[in-house]
C-alpha cells in the first residue's frame, strides 16, 4: 500500500470512533442538565425563566465541547496540515 | 489486497462499531431527560406545556449529538475526503 | 483469500457486534423512560393521558437512535458505497 | 483454508458472540420495567389496567430491539448479500 | 488442521462462551423482578393475584431473550447453514 | 498436533471458563430474588406461603437458566454434533 | 512439546482459573442472602424459624451453581471425555 | 524447554493468579455478612444468639466456596491427575 | 512507508481520540454544576445572582481544562516543536 | 535461556502481582467489617462487648483467605512441588 | 525510520493522550467542589463569602494538578532533557 | 540478554506495580474505617475510647494485608529463593 | 536505533502517561475534601475556622501525593540514576 | 541494545507508572478520611480536638502505605539489589 493509502485507512478509522467517543460525555451531561431543569420546573414553576436561561448558557458551554472534537475531526478529514509533508514527499 | 480493498474493509468496520458506541450517551441522556419529564408532569400535572417545552428543547440538544456521529460517518462512507488522493495514486 | 472474502468476513464480524452493542444504550434509556412512566401513572393516575403522550414521543426519539444504527448496518450489508471500487479494481 | 471456511469460521463466531452481547441490554430494561410496573401495582392496585397497557408497550418496544439483533443474526447466517460476491469470485 | 477442523473449534469455544455471556442479562432481570414482586407481595399481600400475572408475564418475555440466545447456539451448533457451502467446497 | 489435540484442548478450556462466567448472573440473581425474600417475611410473616411459593417460581426460572448453560456444556464435552465431521474427515 | 503436554498446560490453567471466576458471583449471592437473613432477624426476632428455612434453601441453590463449575472443572481435570480420542490418536 | 518445564511454568503462574482472585467473592461476602451481623447486634442486642448461629453457618457457607478453590489449587500443584500422562509420554 | 508519513498517521489518530477522551471529564463536570446550579435556583431564586455569579466562574475554570487539551492537540497538529529534528534530518 | 531460568522469571513475577491482588478482597472486607463495629458502637455503646467478639471472629475468618493466598505464595515460591520434575529433568 | 522520528512519533502521541487523560480527575474533581459551592450557597446565602473564599482556594488547588500534567507535557514537547543524549549520539 | 539480565528485568518490573497494586486495597479499607471512626465519634463523644481502641485493632489488621504484600516484595527483590537454581545453572 | 535512543522514547511516553493517572487520584480526593468543606460551613458557619484549618492540612496531605508522583516524574526525566551505567557502557 | 539499556528502559516505565497507580488508593482514602473529618466537625464542633487526633493518625496509617510503594520504587531506582548480579555478569 501507498503511504496516501495507510494514512487515509488510519484516519478514517480514528475519526468516526473518536466521534463517537467524544460524544459520550457532553450527552451524558446534557441529560443531566436537562432532568434537573426538568426538575427544577417542577418544584419552582414561577422561575422557569431564570432557569431556562441558566439552562440554555449550559446546554451552550457544553455543546461547545463537542464542537471541539467536531472541529477537530473535520479539520484532520478535510484539512490535516500534516498531510502537506506527506504530499511533498511523495510529488 | 490492493490499497482500496483495505480502506473499504477498515472503514466499514469502523463505521458501524462508531456508530454503535456513538448511539449510547444520546441514549442514556435522552432517557434520563424523559423519565425526569414524566416525573415532573407526575409531580405537577399543571406545568406539563413548559415541561413538554424544555423536554423538547433537551432531546433536540441532545439529538443534534447523535446527528453529528451520523454525518461523520455518512461523510466517511459516501464522500471521504482522504479517498481521492488514494484514487489518483491508485490511476 | 481474494479481497472481496476479506471484506465480506470483516463487514459480516462487525456488522452483528455493531448491532448487538448498538442496542445497548437505547434499551437502557427505553426501560428508565417506561419504568419512570409506570411510577408516574402510579402517582397520578388521572394524568395517564399526558404522561403517555410525553412516553410515545420519548420512545419515538430513543427509537431513532437504534433505527440509525440499523439503517448503517443494513446499508454497509446491502448497499456498501465503498464496494464499488473494488469490484471496479477486481474486474 | 479455503476463502469460504475463513468466512464461515467468522461468522459464527461472531454471531453467537453477538446476540449473547446483544440480549443484555434489552433483558435489563425488561427488569427495569417489570420491576416498576409491580411496585406501581402495589402502591396503586386500582390502576391495574392502564398499568398493564403501558408495560405491554413498553416491553414490545424493547423486544423490538431484541428482535433488530436477532434479524441481523439471522440474515447474515442464512442470506448473506456479501457471500454471492464471494461465491461468484469463487466460481 | 483441515478446515473443518478450525471451524469445530471456533464455533465449540464461541458457542459455550456465548451461552454463558448471554445469559447474564437476563438472569439479572428476572432477580429484579422477582426480588420487586416479593416486595410488592409484602406491601399488598391482597393484590397477590395480579402481581403473580404481571411476574409471570414479565418472565416469560425475558426467557425469550435467553432462548433467543439458545436458540442461535443450537442453530450453529447442529445445523449451521454456512457449513454446508464448506462441506460442497471439502467434497 | 494432530487436530483432534487442538480442539480437545480449546473445547477444555473454553468450557470450564463458559460454566465459570455463566453461573455469575443466575447467582446474583438468586441472592437478590433471596435477599427480596427475607425481608419480605421479616415485614408480612404472615404471607410467607405466598412469598415462598414466588421465590420458589423465580429461583426455578433462573436456575433454568444456569441449566442451559450446563446442557450447552455438556453436550460441547460429551456429545459435540461439529466433531463427526473432523472424526469423519481424520479417519 | 508433545499433545498431550499442550493439553495438560492449558487445561490445568484453565480450570484453576475458571474455578477462581466460578466462585465470585456464588459467594457475592451468599453474602447478600446471608446480609438479608441477618437483618431480618434482627427486625423480626420471633420469626426466625421461617427466615432460617428460607436462608437455607437460598444457599443450598447458590451452592448448586458453585457445584456446577466445581462438578465441570473435576470432570475435565480427570475425566476428560475429549482425552480419549486423543490418547487414540496418539496410540 | 522440556515438556515438564513449560507445564511446571504455566501451573504456578496460573495457581497463584487464581487464589488471588479466587479470595476475592468470599472476601466480600463475608465482609457484608459481618457488617450486616454487627448492625443487627447493636440494633437488638438480646437476639445476640440467634444472630451469631445464622453468621456462623453463613461463613462456614461462603468459606467452603474459597476452600474448593483452595483445593483445586492444591491438587493441581501436587496431584495434578493430568500429569501422568505428560511423565508416561517422556518417560 | 517515509517517516514524515508514520509520523503524520500516528500524529493523526492520536489527536482525534485525545480531543474525543479529553472532552469526557469536562462534560461530566459541566454537567454535575449546571444540574447543581439549577436545583440551587428552584430552591433558592431570589440568590439567583450569586450562584449564576459562581457557576459561570466555575464554568470557566472547568473549561480551561477542556481549552489545555485543544491547545496541545493544536499545537502537536499545526506547530509539533519535535518535527523540525525530523525534517532537518529528512532534508 | 535455560529451563530453570524461565520458570524462576515466571513465578516471581506470578507471585508479586498474586499477592498484591489477593489482598484486595480481604482488605475491602475488613475495611466494611471494622466500619459496621465502629457504627454499631457508636449507637449501642453498651453493646461493646459482643460486638468486639463477633468482630474478631470475622476478621479472623477473612485473614484466613488472606493466609490461603499467602500460602499458596509461599509455598511456590519456597517448595514449589512441580520444580523436582523439572530438576530431575535437567539433572 | 530514523531515531528522531520514532521518538517524535511516540511523544507526540504519548502527550496528546496524557492530557487527555489527565485533564479526567482535576475536572470531576472541579465539577463535585463547584456543585457543592451551588449548594451551599443555596442553603446558606448569608455565607456565601466564605463559601467563595474556600471554593476559590480548592479550585487553585485541583488546578495545580492539571498544571503539572500540563507542564511535564511542555517539557517533553519543547525541551526533553533526555533528547539531547540521542541528538549528540546522531550527530 | 543472559538469564540473569532477564530475570532482573522482569522482577523489577513485577515487584513495583505489585506494590503499586497492593495498597490499593488496605488504603480504601482505612479510609472506610477512619471515615467511620470520625463519624461514630461525631455522633457518641463519650465513647471515644472503645472507638479508638476498635479503630487500632482494626487499622492494624488492614496494615498486616499490606505488610505481606511488602515483605513478599521484599523477599523477591532481595532473597529470591529461585534465584540460587539459577545461578547454579550459571556458573 | 541506538540504545539510547530507546530508553528516551519508552521514558518519555511512560512519565506523560503516569504524571496523567497519578494527578486522578489526588485530584477526586481533593473534590471530596473540598466538597465536604464547602457542606460544612453551609450547616455551621461560625466553625468556618476550624473546617479551614483541618481542610488545609487534608489538601496539603493529599498534594504530597501528587507531589511523590512529580518527583519521580522529574527524576527519571533529568536525573535517571540508571541512565550512567547505560552511558558508560556505551561511552 | 545492551542487557542494562533493556533494564534501564523497562524498569524506568514500570517505576513512572507504579508510583501513578500507587497513589491512587492511598489518595482516595484520604479524601474520604478529610471528608469525614469535615462533617464531624461540623456536627459536633466541640469534639474537634478527638477527631483532629483521630484524623492525624489516619492520615499517618495511610500516608505510610504510600511511603511503601514510593520507598520500593526508590530502591529499585536507586540500589536495586538484582543489578549487581547483572553487572558482574556483563564486567
Amino acid at each position: 500500500m501507498t503511504d496516501i493509502s495507510w494514512i487515509t485507512l488510519a484516519t478514517t478509522a480514528a475519526t468516526v470512533l473518536a466521534i463517537g467517543i467524544g460524544v459520550l460525555g457532553p450527552a451524558l451531561a446534557m441529560g443531566r442538565a436537562i432532568s434537573s431543569a426538568l426538575e427544577a420546573i417542577a418544584r419552582q414553576p414561577e422561575a422557569e425563566k431564570s432557569i431556562m436561561r441558566t439552562l440554555f448558557i449550559g446546554l451552550a458551554m457544553i455543546e461547545s465541547l463537542a464542537i471541539y472534537v467536531l472541529v477537530i475531526v473535520l479539520i484532520v478529514l478535510f484539512r490535516n496540515p500534516l498531510l502537506e509533508y506527506v504530499l511533498q514527499a511523495v510529488s
